[in-house]
């Protein structure tokens, strides 16, 4: 198929002050004064990705990871009937989005032959411990490969997780517990890259510089979705398409540029949130994808300058038309507080005909005939445009199909976004300062070697605290 | 068990300006100062109940619905393999909370004999092409019991779903089809009642004034609930309690009041959203249920004088631990625009140690021996420490189990905290005007009769729009 074909495009007519007027719309001027800062980043980004600065950009063209996984992938076919995935946050959301999106809605009940012999899917990415309990009753780990994914190498709940899965796979294959590990970590630091040399355990290498939101596209999403039959080349080649097209200064021909502008002016005119918002179930794990990226990446308590400045667009998942029965009340009524996103699939893989009822009546007569396809493209239309009407700013991401190459498109069309956004917000979009906080807290009341002492502080802290409780 | 060992506890200590700072907190006397009108609208509550018009506040004790559902239940045990349950927003978002919090973790994937024959439960809660054809792929329809769930009788998401699954039925089974439908919906109107009588289908009545999103304690939630083997009385049984519970006009005694006042009051201080972060995987869901609870209730154009005021908070769901590793950055270094209300569950169904790790090394040695248990409370105390430091106000509902008796409290004390709510908003919380504008919409768009004028109208309006894309 032709790759222009297959093309995402931005349409944000719906943001643009002729269509929803001017006091929650822009104005061209509004944009336009912009491209010169964009036209400066634009050049500043080229200079990093240069030196090899920037590299989330750069790992369209890292193929060579792809063909590893592959030799990994033949040299196993067939030898699993589950894969578990343990991995939290970066190491968890671009994987199990790219599952959501690629593979049969109800994949882990098909039976093998259906899913072409490839492994059930699952993915771990929290410590319920009923959750962990429980797939231990649906799995047995002596036919299971379990991946553990973490860049540090040290993340408490993948480490713990894993001591659980690893003490299962001594205990049923002895010595040939390696056979059913893969490490996805660090090439050089850490725990894992550690125990993978000493233990001669199968390891993936997460490229440097690369952050775990931005990881979608090394090791950490290539290896599940190639281990379940999907195209990890189609993946980076979409990756590579969107590069190009955001390859230009141009603030108006570029839709990652366009996307951050639009949200940052929104943003300075009260638009605090932005409800990215499929009209797709394949496409809703995207939006918690994305929530991350955004999230993490742009609340930022100081600038650049290290000044005080407590900023950050709040992302909000909903899904289409679900929440139409649940947010869209609040969405056109209330406040005016967010930018809208929509995600649109202009053809689903299935077609879905609506087939007549018996007796002719008003409630069914309009639907006969019809198909599911062209009633959720319908409610999608009539959502955007009582929106519009209501002046709430909406854009739309048209995704001709949903596939590898157009998730790949996606990806980085919004990673770029993200790092652009972070220029025009004078942050750094590529660090997390605030969770170390609660991670070293978690040390103190874990009893951690070395946090005997803060865990004192904290705990004289927390009982000089009034309760109030009812 | 005692039933007080079972009681939700609301602790609100992180929200008061002695823990979290004036800028942000509230003093005790922000909460006094609703005290008279928190007693004004307590006796109208009362009154209203007395005149049963407030109808979701006397669904405990409705006993004899569960009566009715256990008759069925009982008759039609181990005939089905599968459960689809056909409803959208109100019709769905209860029962997938109750599927979610009170089954196993991985419940359709378990043998029959571990679901206790029971069957295997699906929520269509979307018109999705690709979910609805992939159902198909897993279940066989003449195994299958369907059941519709509308209020109204004529949702179009839910009467296309019905009208394709009603044709495969027929194609099944003939005339024995009549077996595997269920009909949930109002006791009078609507396509749905009137086709129950006609062809004699087994029916279920939504209790009449009970909307969409305080029906989980109709049939609605209590027919999926029962018939995957869960206690209906249970839940009502909680659900009583909340109510005694939330029976007196001391706000400060009442935790229904107590969280809408407190949500109130820090939204006129500029907290717009609140956050519901579960830190358990079975309470996701319900915090699904309370954001259409939430926004559809209290996201308002106009209040009670008419005048327009565009009110609402916004509910955000996240989910402990996970949502740490993407969405905290943003919550304690961010705007100050948010609330928090964690739900911390004390006693999980299992609990799962952290075995020794082989070799000792800083990165398990901390984790080995504890559980996983013990990290998740952990980890959930440490994230409450650092929103807490940084002026984040934050509350806990504590669950001591998650059960069918604490599930039922956390619906009734958040349907009570919502009525309130609106209230203090001054605003309709049983009302949803601005959804109709969406639905008249689709209508055209779809080509209903008696809509053309206005599609050509929308076509128009949409022809004469200034299209913007890249």
């Amino acid at each position: 198929m032709d790759k222009q074909k297959l093309e995402i495009r931005l349409d944000y007519s719906n943001v643009m002050s002729e269509n929803i007027g001017e006091t929650h719309g822009l104005a061209r001027q509004d944009l336009e004064a912009l491209q010169d800062r964009t036209r400066d980043i634009h050049f500043d980004f080229y200079r990093l990705r240069e030196r090899k600065e920037l590299p989330f950009m750069n790992l369209p063209y890292e193929k060579e990871v792809v063909d590893e996984i592959k030799h990994y992938v033949e040299a196993n076919r067939g030898r699993f009937e589950n894969y578990v995935h343990i991995g939290i946050g970066g190491s968890a959301l671009g994987p199990i989005a790219v599952q959501a999106a690629l593979h049969h809605p109800f994949y882990n009940l098909l039976p093998p032959e259906k899913r072409r012999h490839a492994p059930r899917m699952f993915f771990l990415d929290n410590i319920d411990p009923d959750r962990i309990a429980g797939l231990l009753d649906v799995i047995d780990p002596a036919k299971t490969l379990f991946s553990v994914v973490t860049k540090s190498g040290g993340t408490a709940e993948t480490i713990s997780t894993f001591m659980i899965f690893m003490s299962r796979l001594q205990a049923a294959l002895k010595n040939k517990y390696r056979d059913h590990l893969v490490f996805i970590t660090d090439p050089v630091k850490g725990f894992l890259r550690k125990l993978a040399a000493d233990e001669h355990i199968q390891s993936f290498s997460i490229t440097p510089g690369v952050g775990g939101r931005f990881s979608v596209l090394t090791p950490v999403g290539l290896f599940p979705a190639m281990l379940s039959g999907l195209s990890g080349d189609e993946l980076l080649s979409g990756a590579g398409f969107a590069v190009s097209k955001c390859g230009t200064e141009d603030l108006l021909q570029n839709p990652a540029y366009l996307f951050g502008a639009i949200n940052y002016l929104l943003y300075r005119k009260g638009k605090r949130s932005v409800v990215m918002l499929p009209y797709s179930d394949r496409l809703y794990r995207t939006a918690d994808w994305f929530r991350q990226l955004w999230a993490e990446s742009l609340g930022k308590r100081v600038n650049l300058k290290k000044e005080v400045v407590h900023v950050g667009p709040t992302p909000i998942k909903a899904l289409g038309v679900t929440d139409q029965h649940s947010q869209v009340q609040l969405y056109v009524e209330g406040p005016f507080d967010k930018l809208f996103a929509f995600l649109e699939v202009e053809s689903f893989s299935e077609t879905v005909p609506i087939p007549p009822f018996e007796k002719p009546d008003p409630t069914t007569d309009y639907l006969a005939g019809k198909s599911m396809n062209r009633l959720i493209s319908a409610e999608k239309k009539a959502t955007e445009l009582a929106m519009t009407r209501h002046e709430r700013p909406n854009v739309t991401f048209k995704f001709p199909v949903v596939s590898e190459f157009t998730l790949g498109q996606i990806f980085m069309i919004l990673e770029i976004a993200t790092a652009y956004t972070g220029r025009l917000f004078e942050i750094d979009p590529f660090n997390q300062p605030g969770v170390e906080e609660g991670k070293l807290a978690t040390y103190a009341f874990m009893g951690r070697e070395g946090f005997q002492e803060k865990r004192k502080l904290i705990e004289d802290e927390l009982n000089s605290r009034k309760i109030y409780q009812v």
